[in-house]
């Protein structure tokens, strides 16, 4: 998406070696304006598949994902809750999920009653890099029995594995911008 | 708001005492279109005000202030970040929360980069019990030297202090719905 990849080389910070702020525009400060071009993007992406769930993860991802439903017919969003001790409840699905930013694991968990083999889910993610959060939440829905109709994503680290481990599963990634690699601080896109 | 209110009749869940349960449409699983209604009823009750800067706190208000900001000319939202331990850090502004709900204490975080004397803010969030959120987010604000236009809240407990202790800050405070009370297990609605 050119819109996004030139905002990136405007407004992001690259951050040696491979860290990319993008907290004016995309996890800190939102702009509307461009996630709802994204959530039109995603739509484009994800044409062919009928979707009536879209689920994401606090914090970042909610923001995309409510755009993005607006244009799939006003889905409901569902996001995933980030536990750091796994409270003992019968009424969510739950999985360990590891923060490669901030190198802990959390709990990652959704209510069932959010979540059923009824479900055909878009995932939509701010960041794919080793796919942990996103492989998370393919878990979730495979406890709830619902089929995962594809993972969308802003910011994929194409040099990292996420990718991989998420078509491995047989998902359909869509990411709206891939960076290939960062050469003396700047972004380098795929 | 009336849509509103019929929402939370239908779907909300008292727990006695005082908790209100609205997961099923406002924080955990969201209604799209209702959040835009939201999003425009907030426009007509701050319809008199300059608003540049829409500020909420993660995770609950950030769908509903996002789609305020489509209201309001879609300016940028900032959202404030809860962090458990203060980490030291001269980037931003931060104040100590309590979290009645959790019965801890947070530190929530802006960064200076995204929150400045230019703006005139508008606070959003889910719920209003005591203000402690509200007011941490117009503590931020001060530091800033930002002005406060207007606090709006999706749903308020009438019965809790939140509201006198924004209005005593000189705030201009507007609900889209407000309980009066709890009674037999229903929302009583002022």
């Amino acid at each position: 998406m050119k819109e996004l990849e030139e905002r990136i080389l405007k407004d992001g910070h690259v951050i040696m070696p491979d860290i990319l702020k993008v907290d004016s525009f995309l996890n800190h400060q939102i702009d509307v304006a461009l996630f709802e071009k994204m959530g039109a993007e995603f739509k484009k992406r994800f044409a062919n598949k009928q979707i009536n769930k879209i689920l994401t993860i606090e914090s970042s991802g909610i923001g995309v994902a409510v755009m993005a439903a607006r244009y799939f017919d006003y889905v409901p969003v569902v996001f995933v809750k980030k536990a750091n001790s796994k409270i003992l409840n019968d009424g969510v699905y739950h999985t360990k999920v590891h923060s490669f930013t901030k190198d802990n694991d959390y709990d990652a968990q959704v209510s069932k009653n959010y979540l059923s083999d009824q479900d055909h889910v878009l995932i939509i993610d701010d960041f794919l890099a080793n796919g942990a959060a996103a492989s998370g939440m393919i878990a979730l829905c495979k406890q709830a029995g619902a089929t995962v109709e594809g993972v969308g994503i802003v910011i994929e680290k194409g040099f990292q594995p996420g990718r991989q481990v998420l078509e491995a599963q047989g998902v359909q990634v869509e990411s709206l911008a891939i960076i290939d690699h960062f050469a003396n601080g700047q972004v380098v896109f795929q």
